[in-house]
């Protein structure tokens, strides 16, 4: 069974507890719950993981790489804009990854329209809610 | 049933004619029909059109704002990084709109790097190849 | 009669159908209608021209300056930023030009702050709303 | 009956007198004149004011705010691109300001294409001549 | 007794009359008489003064650093972004100065981000409102 | 029999028309008789096309494409500093195509100095005058 | 009983360590101590935390914000210049936060004049050396 | 006989008073007397003046212009690198100027590295100390 | 006997495991291994660590200050081009630093160019392989 | 006879012997020869000259400005992008002269997009392989 | 008796055979004349040297430090705005430099409105035509 | 035998003989002298050479490259920041070269932070004083 990581950086673990007039009120756990019910319609295995230490986050990439993972669904908060050892570290992994934004960073400030990230990715999407990572949850699934 | 404009810019209808080596030998035409066949499937009407005119890709946002589209999924190849009167177009028409993008933009020359019209849809997807287009329609469908 | 051309750039004609919250609900026949009406008390000629194609704003100008147009009003919508081409005919007419934009650019975007076409012409009116119309007929008018 | 500042920066004191080549023979005395006949006409009351000093600028800004004038017809001269101060003025007072500038900024040196000043008003008016200041008087006393 | 200044530039004699539903009804002179109570309890003496005229606050800390003052309060206003004259003033005058801003200056428009003036100064307060000016003069008073 | 196209972009129709003291008064027709004549004697054929519209270059460019040509002479006029859309067509054709500019383009304003689209293309000549479009045939009709 | 956490970043353990020809020999662990004895003062409770890990400081605040804390005193050290993420864990904490800067950064490296995640706090005290602390707990203990 | 302007702007009245380790004692009457002297061996009249205010030494350009100066040493200070109304007001004047610094600087931070100012002079001496004003009258006088 | 430390950071755990056909099947463990040797015949203590984490970089750095190190080398990884925070541990731990470079970050993308850690340290080698390290450890050992 | 020169910069007298698979196996004798043969058939007389001492074009360019050559061919090499002095040599020359580059520069790295030599020449061809010279010597023979 | 050195850098030899229009007639053996005459008068040994290759220039300043010349005036020509090794070579002679230029370099283009070199001479003489040599000749005398 | 080169460029005879306080009176010979010595240690062949002219160093790596040398250790002073011409002899002489710089440049002005030769070469060593040559002949010995 194909495996595929669901990776979220900083502060994504704060989703449905801060700003809930912005994002609303559903969780980070909720959301890694829609997803992982969908792994099972596709037939893929999904290891869900957060964390506000970019170095934990590096080092599951590399762990679930050693674990021929095939997918990545990743999204980086705050480290989108400035992590060059997170971009190295997806580079490095050789896996389909996928950079998730759940709004519009075209909408925001100058400092996050910039991806530092996404150039060591397949692709993006941004904009699309929680939806964003169902979506790509199916892109890698059925790659 | 939810109307869903499918608009391709500037030299998408060369996509299986030119570089095939890079692109692949799908036409514009084969993925035009398979986002109408996903349409099918999700009960919604898609109308897909193609222009290398600037002018005519504003005039059927115009146009189908007025017929009441509810969705547009827009790739709008060159004019991406260049046309501010095509993003009034998407502003103005209050249509929700996901930016598509074959390749990956983060991985290209530095004047593609940065979008102009982006900041005016609802979301993008990019470096999904033809997919993206799929997924985008799934998210309108949905919405 | 002196003649003088009322051009109109790209989602112009979408005056008073779009965003009416922001623009009002005045539609560009009823500003055209209005400037036009000026006309006949000033006793020049105006005849009114929109497009949303770059190509038909440069024939346009071409086809007046054959005509012997001594002035232009001229609200390039989206080109004003982008369109050196736009900025040639407008150089190239030696007709008196004035640019008019219904907003006032400098309370927007980074990327309206600047305008390509205002080089190439005699001056400019912003941010003074449909008014700017019949100002700038009154100057060409007079001068 | 309403009553509109007309306000004059650095410099605009030696029209007539300096580049006389350039800028012709007319001094502001004689502009100021024009515009006040005009003023007449519209039946509002217009005081002149002139000053290479900034403070003396902001200072009668703030004067006129709280003797209740509607609009302020200002020319700073070389404050328009580095008054941030002058800005604040005109931003605070909450008259409705129309920038004029004699000559086309777009056409001058670079460091004159930018407005530090025009962001806290209403509109502008550039390029036209001494006509600037009584098209803009003409849109204050009628809106 | 030591002696200490309390500078504010430009705008700021506006303060509790213009904007008042985002600066509060507050005056200048109210605040300079809180921070004057305070100079009694630390057993300091201050002198307020304000002008809109850059000149006049050039040479106001010039006649306080030949009366020997040793420390110096100053809310620039929209002089902070671009006075080199005013921190050439505070860097010759040699008084122990700290910088004050009302509003956090990190969230408004891009060209209030930069200080010039800051660094001529000792240090600075900003975002915390009229409080600013007190602890400013608790620093003073005390090293 | 080696096909060469001829393309002129935006106001080129204008030549020989328009600032007569700068540019001359040869015609566009009489440039393109001479390339013409010129491709006689080098036993190749060309097709001469002008447009201000950048979308009939770019179907033009496909349609010359599509028939084989092998050639491409093309002076973009002001689409050069901005159009992605016309560089993506030319890059996509596969035709060994020369950019000529009738001026030296490093001698004019700063947003001249660049080409987007001379990075699609296999060279360039610029500041020859007319001569340059014989030039770049010569070298196309050779290679 | 108003709770405020002290947030020292990295590096800042090092005080009284490194450089003391520099920042002197006082230690953290006194300046906190003396934050400490004036909280008792303000009858306010403040636990003080340090530490050279990104990951661990967006931890604690989120920790913080779940135990009510009203207020925030944070030192973010290098990461002032660089930390989206710590920026955002700001934001979404909705405590009141004041940055605290022991030199002037306005004297320092171009690089540490922007500070990234000042943007996100109500305000900021720089270069007043280890009474910021005090100023800034004497600022939220009484708002 | 010929009259010359010497104009010292803000903080210069201060030379031989603050910062007299970096700039020596020499105060400004004394430098000013100097100027005098040599003016008297070179027949020429020079008056001096020296302001804080940008508006005073506009202003006694404009008279100086009406009196028919026919130069002008001017060290502009901390306006040398902000005034764009000091700059016109040079230009306007028609009196050959020369821009004199007493320090190089090029030698300063950034923000001193440029001068506003110097475009509207006949030339600019930097480095050189008081000595600067002498050279500079030794070229006016004998032009 | 001289104590040297050797850090890597980000990612370069992953050497010889990743991307073997660009940086070979040499991993961390056996460049280190070869370090050791070449440090027992300088008669130098090498201790070797690495980590994903800024933070523990910054805690070993300072800890090894402690401990009386004389000698750091380091390979920042991702964080050379990001990390103030590391900069600051380095500046601050007066040890003589080394940072070295496997590849040559001349040749790679823009971003890698420039190094936030290189002004903190003593010097600098890239582009020599492996062996960058034992040369670092060769001037270390020498100093 | 007319005279032209032919001038070659920096290693271009390593054409043909260098990086070979690039740039082929002809030699600038080779090249020079061809040019010299079409010159004859022109009826002008060419003198070629390489040098890669900036100074020696510098000189030869004066040389050839007294000897009354009429036209110069140049390929600036690696002075292109950074040398003044060559462009001064070029406009003080007011010898017509076309830059010519065997490959397209507009391919390249960025800092060979930029031509500091051509805004001093007449004009310029780039991309056109050796043919360049010859074009250059065409156009050059004809004028 | 003090010796002196003249350097004249690229392109100054041609000064009164080039572009007499705008520089005049006179040589820069006649101005050079004029110094050494002065130099007597000033009892100042002057030795002039002008190349056109900046290593001459290079090893002329450093053999005029061996012999122990107190003092340099040069005119780096183009040089001033490129070269960091002229610079360097100026900074490490210590001897009193004064850089001259003949025109206005803040009157010309953007790229001559900065010196490379100036950064390293005590100061630097602009815009007063042929009599800057002397006037920096009379400052080195004297000092 | 082996055969490599030690280049010098422009002001790096001066060494010991400029500036000893800040460089030490060790000279260029002596450095040459010592690499000489490890040369033969090292069982190759080094020749040196110093020039402070560019096209002796383009030449010098030419005849080099032609003698079939293997390694080049090259420091090219001013050159590393401005010249492309050495960079492109580098690039061309498909020699294995390292760029030495005795101190460490990411310390000093903005100008010497970016190397334009470095992307040339092999690889670089800053900032270990005089043992960089020793360091990079061990390399280049030794591969």
């Amino acid at each position: 069974m194909k495996r595929i990581g669901l990776l979220n950086g900083p502060n994504l673990d704060r989703l449905g507890k801060r700003e809930t007039e912005v994002y609303g009120t559903t969780t980070l756990e909720e959301i890694n719950g829609k997803v992982l019910d969908r792994a099972k319609a596709y037939k893929v295995e999904v290891e869900a993981f957060q964390s506000n230490h970019e170095g934990e986050l590096i080092d599951k990439i590399a762990s679930w790489t050693d674990a021929s993972y095939v997918g990545l669904i990743i999204n980086p908060g705050g480290f989108t804009h400035t992590s060059v050892a997170l971009r190295d570290a997806i580079a490095g992994s050789n896996i389909s990854t996928i950079e998730v934004h759940i709004s519009n960073i075209h909408q925001r400030e100058d400092f996050r329209q910039k991806s530092v990230t996404a150039g060591a990715c397949t692709g993006s999407i941004a904009g699309l809610g929680f939806q964003g990572y169902s979506l790509a949850l199916r892109f890698l699934a059925g790659s």
